[in-house]
């Protein structure tokens, strides 16, 4: 069902890879409620994944980009606001990507170097997205940015490795730019934390399926999935959400709130 | 601006008082975004408040009752029931009350009897409205309850006196009955952290402008008003946060999260 | 091993049973620690126990006192102070009963009698015994206060039933009134949440069996014991801590930032 | 007044600089209860600083070593462990530096490569430490390991800038790390989050005096000092507290659950 919550305002959206990504859904979504939105994703994901498919769908522009690259970051944005003819109302931003996780490298052994590059895709570049925009004046007044975590960056969660430390990081991105994009122009900026979802990254975590059943016992409502969170990111979008900012905002049927379920006990006793 | 996110949904709305109500204005934008209502209140309130006014703006039955008497909110619940023909999808509890801030008997000087009273209208009342919907199956599938809460139960805010303990309680019946009804019936449960508000329970409170102030100049984004409060509220009774429960949400301009601003750093100096 | 740290300090410890409470245990180690102490638990509880020997043991003398009385708080403060020959510096609240759960009520069919019941002795005595405390200027500069808590306050653990408000609105407490009396005379007040313990009053919660396994499974160091409960106790009213107040400090071997451990995963695999 | 609380244990100091430093009073404190301690700073650190007087006051050698480079920590441990014969019991890590700060480069404006300069040395500086610890078996069973942060990773303080990030990934790694070295050899690992506290390197912060102000007034105990700190750390490193673990603790005299005092308010009234 749509109501038009998003009509007239344009939108970035980061990270659509496949049918499977939350990013995906969430364009979906954000078009269906009327906005107008620019993908993006790396050049490699571009090959490997099916983005063009969405951006008929969605009738929106592709502009690669590398968000590593702060000249990459200044060339989507740049070429955003002349598409949408000025600035944007709203920034999903869903990228993450450990190279010790890739390699099997346990949390206790991690080379730094991947620590760094991971850092760098995965919580650096919202640093970056948000700094660039701030220089070339994207983002609208009362815009909203989304940026999707998990609940690692809490809670150890051992298979997760490096990118928990890269969730906090990220979270404390939302909450210092929020701070300074909120006092300058009203722009809130908050993350999403999320239920462990089957997406093409989900997937690239050991024991993953583990993690997911686990979440789907202790969580009273059943674990999130993608779609659902579509429908949260649009709310954040929209104009029924102007106060929230700099919060983490756990989107997990209840998980984060539930210290042990009827269900997990009964398993713990077999 | 409405967006017919309730169309079709029919919900309680507890609390409201006058037009500076938080309640009022939930119950305003709830019929604006298409949903029935039922407005309910103590009779003490009814008699001082003004509530047959929002009644007929909203087209909605007003049913007295006393939220600290079984009977009363049974009767309530029974009532709503039968003029709905069926359950409800939503519910704001908007309620509170201390005996100890009324007298202004300070924190460190309270009178158990009143803080038993004002805890059985503020706190218990909650739960009684979710035990007694419970027990007469009044809440439909995926419905949504959220009552409204200050930072006070997280944070010490020295005139809020026993209210503060009030609160941190209420969060825990959030959590608590959010789990119990989330394993029944996907029944979600939430409390919204409001900014101080200028509301004539807000008024109550001794040094209340120093609060409202001084929070001001703490939220980036400013204190969020009671429409903007009324806004977030739909969002959360609407389809679009099925999966959001058992948390405490802050909506409050980045209060929350702020350790301090440039602007109370510059006050301090003075 | 003593180490003196409590030499010349003076407490009061509410809420040994038998040798299975972690008063108990807390008593005998402040004892070792050099401090004198005064014992007290009710009068019922003082039948139904063992205290004597304990107040052998640590040379104490136990005065009786009903927690929800302020007669019997009074009488018990103006006692100890007599027999300290001035005020003390540290307090144990270890105090708790939810009639509720002794009448294996569900959480969601609570009767609210009950609950006002078990508040006023599971958290209302927290409040009342320093606001006695307070009234006759019995804690000295830089006492200590500690009152035991569980992590339920914060995650629901569904059998905990009532309790978990209790502990919510007790946790409220330590933070309000550590506020004020931090001001006051800069006596600082915290809770310890512990893990779950099997004590008398921990066997008297259903389900607590699988409570215990499964907290023992999820921290990576193990269940905290009541021994080890006594010795942290006992740094938090040494000279040690001065400056931590307001503060719930989870001491639980980890469980409360373990999201998940190999070893519930593997036991979810079964 | 010493107690003997480390008789007999060892441990390694990183961040001693002058007589300012929490890691000099750590290292004092450490000392007079008995504890054996090896001392480490960077080459630069020891050029600049007057550590061999605290040297020598401790009876410690000093084995210099940039926390950056995994040759050096692997130096650091592997020297520390022949010079004790064995393991260590415990290790202070208080290592912080931003260069985007030393440049005032504002948090909006950040250079990448400085922020990665920076987190290498603020928080990888801590997982390389317990990595190479792990590798080489050098922390005793039940040993623990504090690194000192402060409250910006929680809340925004904005001139803390990439601080604020690079303690949030400080205190990841406490959890993550503090999971991984508890299953396998239960050592505990905790962050201790300190009131701001005038060192060499707090000096360095803009606005640092109006944050010490600020927090003193928002403070109900008051700021804690060094020395304060350093008996908190005393307690952490002893045998009193060894199920305490993976949590952040406030050494902040109220600070952290404060949400405004009667002496700010009347500030903001000025």
């Amino acid at each position: 069902m749509a109501y038009n919550l998003l009509k007239g305002k344009k939108g970035i959206i980061f990270g659509a890879l496949n049918e499977q990504s939350i990013a995906w859904k969430v364009a979906q979504r954000c078009h269906e409620e009327g906005a107008e939105i620019v993908l993006t994703n790396s050049p490699l994901a571009l090959r490997m994944g099916e983005l063009n498919k969405l951006a008929e769908e969605c009738n929106a522009p592709v502009i690669p980009a590398d968000v590593t690259s702060n000249e990459d970051v200044t060339n989507l944005i740049t070429k955003s606001m002349e598409y949408f003819g000025g600035g944007v109302d709203f920034v999903l931003h869903s990228i993450g990507m450990s190279v010790n996780v890739r390699k099997n490298i346990p949390y206790t052994e991690n080379n730094y170097d991947f620590t760094h590059k991971g850092l760098d895709i995965s919580a650096l570049s919202f640093h970056r997205v948000l700094q660039t925009a701030m220089k070339l004046d994207a983002i609208n007044e009362w815009g909203s940015v989304v940026a999707l975590t998990y609940i690692a960056a809490q809670r150890v969660f051992p298979d997760y490795n490096d990118m928990a430390d890269n969730k906090a990081y990220l979270e404390s991105i939302a909450r210092n730019f929020g701070y300074q994009y909120g006092v300058k122009k009203h722009v809130r900026i908050n993350t999403v934390s999320q239920s462990p979802t089957r997406t093409t990254a989900g997937n690239g975590v050991k024991g993953f399926d583990g993690f997911v059943n686990y979440a789907e016992k202790m969580s009273p409502l059943g674990n999130a999935d993608a779609n659902q969170c579509a429908d949260y990111c649009v709310s954040l979008f929209s104009d029924l959400t102007k106060m929230v900012t700099m919060q983490n905002l756990f989107h997990d049927g209840g998980f984060s709130f539930t210290g042990v379920t009827a269900a997990v006990i009964e398993q713990m006793e077999k």
